[in-house]
């Protein structure tokens, strides 16, 4: 299983890579994104992944992030994966909704027809892509954390509480804390995996913890002028989640900021700097 | 004339926002991005200006560049114009080529028809946008400068060059140096301007420099694996105009950095330190 650059650029003294595979997980090509800092020519380095959200790519936090300067300074691997498989009898939404389907993949295994075949985000990125990075790049893959925004917020949140041996460190950027009690997550899960939310649990930060998943702690970053932070996001969910659970939450509402990659980029630093210090 | 909010997000306590306005020298409308840092919620402040390359729109530098963290510390405004007039019966390359017409301006005045009526984008960024900006927005146009790249780094060097007065700084990143000598120069000017290259030396810095523009002193990154640096480029032109009159030139040579923003991106801060020195 090859993995094939598909470009590279020079970046704060490291290299941001797009490479491009075979995935045996989703039957498609899948390309995801690296930045390898300075000190990965000189040994492994540890690794931080970031899960995009709706309509993005493995290119919006590579380009939009500002990540690289202060993971060039701290020496920390970035891997921004796809939001989804693509490409020739990959399944869409009917109506192409930005939602669903292709670049809205959940981080999930759907079960349900037509999408079980390729919709395999959560074997991809538990399975597959952390063995080929860890055979194939300089990444020190006793020392993973992960983080994300919005669909790809609950992706971090839900992939590091059911793998706490493997991520040292769990943050989210606007995350969607509960897809049981969200029109996204509604819409999404019951078309991926069925009308038996039984079987959302397992893709829903705050039910996680009610089941009993357990991160050391949790950092949280949301905007108070997200357009979506009554609808969709509902912070107060995973608030109310960790308080039960005794889960150590610090939840950040900021001001005037809203769902962009500004808003990211305004806080990716404190960010990558707790992971570090968790690494 | 009015400014109208196409959209504003925070960013770095400061906020960045889109405008649209008609612009009396396009003939057409406008767009351009500002951020506003925080400081100038308490006064005016300086203003630097930045304009982009081929194909680029107002968007580019500002999602992809990572500017704003700096000129929140600083106290700076950016301003990101557009490339080029758009919208209907604009003009546009007849075999919709990249390198001229939409989204290839080269910053100049057009006097060969079609291209006449609407590509003014000298007389928009020396004398409209300007006094917009500073009847309408919190900026110190009394404290200027301007930077760019390539196509853009020819509009900040040019533009600079015959405004000293405005400019306490000029900068770029692999620019396009000479016009007269280069491909992309070439093709764009004989169509714009027509076949007199004696017209054409109003929009070469190297021309300018021998025909007497002076600068206090400019600096230029440019990347060593630039694909466009020996065809296009050629920043040797620009160190033997400035050699030879006496132009401190400044001209950084970046080991293994392309053409992209992950190279502007590793540099803007040198550039918008160096600016803020001066301003």
């Amino acid at each position: 299983m090859s993995l094939e650059i598909v470009s590279q650029s020079r970046c704060f003294g490291g290299r941001q890579v797009t490479y491009r595979h075979q995935s045996q997980e989703t039957g498609t090509p899948m390309r995801f994104a690296v930045f390898h800092p300075p000190q990965s020519e000189r040994g492994k380095v540890p690794v931080v992944w970031f899960l995009a959200g709706l309509t993005c790519t493995e290119e919006n936090f590579t380009v939009k992030a500002g990540a690289q300067r202060v993971a060039a300074e701290l020496g920390l691997m970035l891997v921004a994966p796809d939001t989804s498989p693509r490409g020739e009898g990959v399944p869409d939404d009917p109506e192409g909704a930005y939602d669903f389907g292709l670049g809205a993949g959940f981080y999930l295994d759907a079960t349900q027809a037509p999408w079980a075949a390729n919709y395999r985000m959560r074997s991809y990125l538990e399975r597959e892509l952390p063995a080929l990075i860890g055979a194939g790049l300089p990444a020190d893959m006793g020392r993973q954390s992960i983080m994300g925004h919005s669909m790809g917020g609950h992706g971090a949140l839900t992939m590091g509480l059911r793998n706490p041996e493997r991520f040292k460190a769990i943050s989210a950027f606007a995350p969607i804390v509960s897809p049981l009690n969200c029109p996204w997550g509604e819409k999404a899960l019951s078309n991926y995996l069925g009308l038996d939310r039984a079987a959302w649990r397992a893709y829903d930060a705050c039910a996680l913890i009610r089941d009993g998943a357990r991160a050391p702690e949790l950092l949280v970053d949301q905007g108070e002028a997200d357009p979506w932070l009554q609808s969709q996001l509902k912070p107060e969910l995973l608030q109310a989640a960790c308080a039960e659970a005794g889960v150590k939450l610090t939840l950040r509402r900021q001001p005037h900021y809203d769902h962009s990659y500004f808003f990211i980029s305004s806080f990716i630093e404190d960010h990558l700097r707790w992971h570090a210090e968790r690494l």
